[in-house]
């Protein structure tokens, strides 16, 4: 409802809203049962007394064209006979949405994890999310980044971007990719919105309904609700200490003929394994022996806290069987939503034209932001300080689980973000999640990550980055005593 | 490929390049063909003089590690024996990834249109983007804003935020929506990455495969190419000056039990007509009726430069069958990418599930620089702004038809962005565009504008908010002198 207000005008200005009102109603831009604003918050609008408001609205109501009620506020009660008659026949009904949501939206997929992630206040101690330290963003270099942009491209920063990316953007990124051994061009990249976005793009192009998609088991519960929102199905290659079991992978490709493999090499999510360098070369050789294509998925790959990297599958990958997944998510800022796709240039076009009907392009100014902090080096220090102190956090959280607890095993990671904590067999993992979260202390349990997700699992995962130093020290405290109340 | 130069090592700088790298070869962390990066890119990356890299290649040729070849670069000959055999044997093939698209992905959408739109280069005049005028962007507000934010909130504007969006954007939104007659709690309200994937989270979570979609016909693209995509089939709605025809309507719902109908109410994209009020109402007591909700998509609402704004179909929707949309696109900035749903709250709570699994939430920065503005109360002056350079824009292209041409016919619009333009029956519309372009002048042919797009359409639509004021006179001249050419 919009009122303007003359205040040069003769006509007081309690009758101008009255006025403006009453023609809106006559007129029935403003239909039956319309709710008006309140009185405060009109008068808040208009910048006008609140009294103003009050004697407007009394007029109208003398003239019986509007009315209130406590609860309800002020409504429109006036109407024509015409709509009176249509308003009062039969058919009127509510919509039933839940009624007819599509397919899709019927293969289930639980929203547990986002409660559970939601769960956040102060009190709190989390170990659940997949977020980096707030207190490493690099703020006063991005406030230098931003300075400088708003100083030479305030023009560009707000206009439209390419569907798939920023060119000087994607230049910084192909530089990027060298130190990962991928040598390629600026046509086989494209920005994304983080690599979930990635992954939705890739699906939607390749994957049709019942499909199916081979992962490690467990695996990132977003990509398997992911695939399965989809429409695909979603079957679990065991893994052991050096990654995907290829013996058990090649099985499953003659017997499933699958659409996609999907794997995490690199400080895997939920397990923080490393997929072992021949273990590479092997799954190079099977998936070009049967000619199915990777999904390889590598958010944590820069964040090796002990031995040497290794290359990823795309830099072993003579004949263009691996789409790779980056981001700047775990690193830099998952809120600024920037990753990228690195994929055969005819694979590139055929995603951007599912990006642009998707949401046109990824905010320009987050592409301009992350390309200046490339452009001005700042990311290698960048990274070498926050290895530093997540390597710090690993070490911290190994200790005081051991510290505390004799009956959990874990797997010590040489990086990434995650200790994936087995528990005793006999633990209930629906209870010690209950107990944990009224104790302040929230993680993920296990059993998300697995495709089946019913099955029992007595695994929970613990995220090392986000919590501060203090926290894990508590934290990893109050997970004991939970603990020991339930047994 | 990462080196470590260590410059107080005893150890000369091209021998611990060579070492490195050699170590890296036998590891097999560099594979067989790895193609190094060049002396010069090398030399730049490490900040050593280019000789020192020469000197370390040489080394490893000397040894027979690596090789060189002109247009090849510098790779890796050296492999081991096992490699060599797997390598070597026969089932090795490339991936023939147009082979594997899913069935969606064949559902023909083509890129024609993204071309027409990429055609920019200083020379052209384009009047076929649907994007605001760049000149017109409230830079110095935005300017204000920025340094604002880096004051106060730079801690928050790079962390994540909630899958329906940041609270205090959704406040101001719900503000915005009261002066369109919607009355909403934050919790009807989800931010998207602009109204498109607003649009694409609602058909993901409703539309079924073969659900047949009712559209405005001729209606936006962007719509079309998305519904057909996701599986569904778009059957269109005749309209009149007065926006879609509801006995048509009523009889095609009769026929087809029709998912949704799809409605752009106001200033209608491509034909710039606007719904009349009556028509909405009729709209929605036959929805009502039987049962088939509507998507209201609304970008264009605020611009309206004669008449008086009328209630959205969401004002009028006492029993929630309205999904409205909209988006800051039109009037702030599309590179920002930010717009909203306003729906049921069980419905938001659906779309955000999807949304989670999509991209997690829309980037931080753009609803901070968005929420302030509209925090700082820009917005309106903003508006008044742009309506009334938009207003002069549309008259003058108006008037320069008119000058120019006798035989074009066209629909004032009360607001928008467009001018739907009816040629002579005869004009071959392909050869137009191909001759338009090539006398530098662009715009989008109407025919994409239907749903079977192959029909013949005689319209062209004419963006006048993009161009400058000297590009809208020369443009509608080499338009004229292009149709010149043909007839």
């Amino acid at each position: 409802m919009k009122i303007n207000i003359e205040r040069n005008s003769k006509t007081a200005l309690y009758l101008q809203i009255k006025n403006q009102i009453k023609d809106m109603i006559y007129l029935k831009r403003l239909p039956l049962d319309y709710i008006l604003p309140s009185e405060r918050e009109l008068a808040k609008t208009l910048h006008v007394n609140r009294s103003t408001v009050v004697k407007a609205y009394e007029e109208l109501k003398a003239e019986g064209l509007i009315d209130s009620q406590i609860g309800k506020g002020t409504y429109i009660v006036f109407c024509d006979k015409n709509t009176l008659k249509s308003r009062s026949s039969s058919f009127r009904k509510h919509l039933f949405w839940d009624e007819i949501y599509s397919k899709n939206s019927r293969n289930s997929h639980n929203d547990v994890i986002s409660r559970i992630m939601d769960i956040g206040n102060n009190e709190i101690v989390s170990f659940a999310g997949g977020i980096p330290s707030p207190d490493l963003f690099p703020k006063s270099e991005f406030q230098k980044v931003q300075i400088k942009l708003l100083k030479d491209e305030v023009e560009n920063m707000f206009l439209h971007s390419p569907v798939n990316g920023y060119k000087e953007l994607k230049k910084e990124i192909k530089n990027l990719m060298l130190n990962r051994e991928i040598r390629i061009s600026t046509n086989n990249i494209m920005i994304t919105s983080g690599s979930q976005q990635g992954l939705d793009l890739i699906v939607r192009a390749f994957v049709s309904p019942n499909d199916i998609i081979l992962v490690e088991e467990p695996t990132f519960f977003g990509a398997i609700q992911l695939f399965e929102a989809l429409g695909a199905k979603v079957v679990a290659v065991p893994v052991d200490e050096y990654g995907i079991q290829v013996d058990a992978l090649e099985y499953l490709i003659n017997k499933l003929k699958p659409k996609f493999i999907y794997s995490i090499p690199n400080f895997q999510n939920p397990t923080g394994i490393t997929m072992s360098l021949e273990r590479r070369y092997e799954l190079i050789i099977i998936i070009e022996k049967y000619g199915i294509p990777i999904i390889e998925d590598d958010p944590y790959g820069e964040l090796r806290y002990e031995g040497k990297d290794l290359p990823p599958l795309k830099a072993l990958d003579k004949n263009d069987y691996v789409i790779y997944l980056s981001t700047f998510s775990k690193v830099i800022s998952l809120g600024l939503r920037v990753g990228w796709i690195v994929a055969p240039e005819r694979v590139i076009n055929k995603l951007g034209s599912f990006k642009q009907l998707t949401d046109l392009h990824v905010n320009t100014l987050s592409q301009h932001m992350i390309c200046e902090f490339l452009k001005q080096s700042y990311y290698e220090n960048h990274i070498k300080r926050i290895k530093k102190e997540y390597t710090f956090k690993r070490d911290l959280m190994i200790k005081e689980l051991e510290k505390n607890f004799t009956e959990i095993e874990f797997y010590k990671p040489q990086g990434g973000f995650y200790l994936w904590c087995k528990l005793l067999n006999n633990v209930d993992l629906n209870l010690l999640l209950k107990k944990s979260i009224k104790n302040k202390v929230n993680y993920i349990p296990g059993n998300f990550f697995y495709a089946k997700n019913k099955e029992k699992s007595n695994f929970i995962r613990l995220n090392f980055t986000y919590p501060k130093k203090e926290e894990i020290v508590i934290g990893i405290k109050r997970l004991k005593n939970t603990l020991n109340e339930i047994i």
